[in-house]
């Protein structure tokens, strides 16, 4: 059990994105790992006073944070596109050259499994220091059956070895690799015909993903590769409208996405089309950033229904960070989301758009104990006074986790 | 002395920002906090050999960073104007309706010297688990004789107290305080007439500064303050166009200003006149970032030949963090400066911007032995894939100020 928090947002079910329902002087209690009750300390009931109590010291508590949007498994990294870009050359210019994805393509084709667990067991070792209890990991930089397929099965033994939780996306559909032997069209078949069946046969994924572009899918493909997936069961996701205007917002509805991405360039009727179909949209502020785009405009999905997530995009290339508080500062920032938006945008919003909505994401009875103590009073104090290091612990299925020396 | 240095970024002097004179494979020596060599390890005389060896495994050693702009002595935060700002306000909206710089003046007046003292020395602590061992302070809250004074002995206690070096600036003329016995010109008269006189008799300051703006003080109430100030030995520096182009470049130049901060809204005339008076600029990401301004086109700057700065802004207001690497990664993607220009602005050229070039911001033979130590192969890396606690150690006059637990 958890006492004297000074200030405690459960980011419970109900009401608009802003309500992150806060509770003042609180405590929560939490047995085997779930949580039992959570209220004002002066409303503690007297049977959970016999359980082991550890004091915040009146600091702030939130939910354990959900990275819902990484790239975690890659090999090498491209410090040096980020001069190239700064000089001003795009992201397609880039990959044109040789660079960018299809460089990290080849680093990752030519890495062994040991290597990717080692690379991200470094990094989840890291998230926890940054409060994050759980994290999608998508594929993307194999392209190729046997590649592809060996980044999920290090997911899955992530998974497994725990604490965090792994939530796994087949991203194959992510550029074209252009290999000798495979084009467009065999690659594509490829996807459909095999990949997706072995994946669900091993049940290596939950989730489904394309990046509609110019450049990598287009709007028909996606439709093709994400039916395919639905039926094994592998439910759509996208990555949609980041440089232009796919018609993303519209794909991402009628496919019945649990979630589009990036969003920057859709339009009004893609951004109605997702609130109609109830689409989470996931905002990447460091994409934005360090691609020097326009950031997402969160404010018009908002207010026109749409539930907005917060992600860091983690990647060696477009959002080489994994500091997801700093996402949220941006997502402020840059996307004009208010701290209590973003917050609820990277917990309990974040848990539905990989659905985990049932299992955590708040502070609420019978969810698992993810927490993370933050060193400041409140939520716009947290993400307003920017502090690199405010997460002070971080607990999951209610065991401390991380602890700041 | 320190070895095994893998990526030494010495920032010496010489060449365009960019060139960090960087040495692979490195080693710098150091006796009574000094440095007495520095150069490739298996250069290193064998005099040095007999010094106490500490070792970076490999890792990058930077000059200490100087963050040359900051508000370090305030009363009091304003997290709520964060939201108001998100939802359309701005800065001066919320100024006029009572919040902004007159809340913190308030706070700042009623805060006693303890208060700011200790207030200080907690940001201090923190300054220097990122790397910085210098901080320009400015005064500017207080905006009464009585309160200017406060802030300024504040800074003193600091100085003496050590390790991070403090270099004062009087910023009197930030905003007019509006006191009901003392209005616009009176004010003026006082800082002209008294204030600096008195800074200058008790050695509390070396820089006088002016925040020109709609709202703030004019082109002509500037150059009448900062020559009040010359006259006085106090060295101009000015807050400029950052909101609007108010001639600013032109009158850093004419004022032989040390520095001119802000500079979003300069114009091509302004840069010009700034490179023919050698004034420095400096670029404060933060302002941009939270005010939702447009940043300062650092390229142009650097193109027509002037140093740009890279520093935090700290504040309570517009500016709220003291993460100068974070600032450094912002001057990238938000200024488009490469990672050895940024570096080079919150070393070297911060140094000069506050008159220390002679004493440290690079790693040459003669300055102060004022390092930190990055978990990064190189500076291209570092601010790149941006990492909350990339410092891990932080060096002082040849001491060992912090060490990442």
């Amino acid at each position: 059990m958890i006492i004297d928090i000074g200030y405690l947002a459960t980011c419970a079910e109900g009401g608009l994105q802003s309500d992150i329902h806060p509770i003042r002087d609180a405590a929560v209690a939490f047995e085997d790992g779930r949580i039992v009750w959570v209220g004002a300390m002066d409303a503690l009931p007297d049977r959970y006073r016999v359980l082991r109590q550890t004091s915040a010291h009146g600091k702030t508590l939130i939910p354990g944070l959900v990275d819902c949007h990484t790239h975690l498994a890659f090999g090498g990294w491209r410090a040096d596109e980020f001069g190239m870009r700064i000089e001003g050359k795009g992201y397609l210019d880039i990959a044109a050259a040789g660079g960018g994805i299809r460089k990290t393509m080849r680093q990752t084709r030519e890495a062994d499994s040991e290597a990717l667990l080692s690379h991200c067991q470094t990094y989840l070792k890291k998230y926890l220091a940054l409060g994050v209890t759980a994290v999608e990991c998508k594929t993307g930089y194999g392209l190729s059956k046997e590649a592809e397929l060996k980044i999920l099965r290090v997911y899955q033994k992530l998974r497994l070895e725990g604490p965090i939780d792994i939530v796994s996306t087949l991203l194959a559909a992510h550029i074209i690799p252009s290999d000798e032997n495979c084009n467009r069209d065999c690659y594509i078949k490829m996807i459909v015909e095999e990949l997706i069946p072995q994946v669900a046969k091993e049940q290596l994924a939950e989730f489904n993903d394309v990046f509609v572009e110019e450049g990598a899918y287009t709007y028909d493909e996606a439709v093709n590769i994400l039916e395919a997936g639905l039926g094994f069961g592998l439910l759509p996701k996208l990555h949609v409208d980041q440089l232009s205007d796919g018609r993303g917002g519209e794909l991402a509805a009628r496919m019945g996405a649990i979630s589009a991405d990036h969003l920057e360039f859709t339009s009004q009727a893609g951004i109605e089309a997702m609130a109609k179909a109830s689409v989470t949209g996931v905002c990447l502020p460091f994409a934005s950033l360090y691609l020097n785009q326009p950031p997402m405009k969160a404010r018009s999905f908002i207010d026109a229904g749409v539930e907005v997530a917060v992600a860091t995009d983690f990647n060696p290339g477009s959002a080489p960070s994994q500091d997801l508080p700093l996402a949220l500062m941006l997502a402020c920032t840059m996307s004009r989301m208010t701290p209590a938006e973003a917050l609820k945008g990277a917990t309990l919003i974040a848990a539905k758009a990989i659905r985990r909505g049932a299992e955590y994401g708040s502070i609420e009875i019978g969810k698992r104990a993810n927490f993370a103590e933050l060193d400041a009073p409140d939520i716009d104090h947290w993400l307003y006074h920017f502090q690199p290091e405010s997460c002070v612990r971080t607990w999951i299925d209610g065991d401390v986790v991380f602890t700041r020396p």
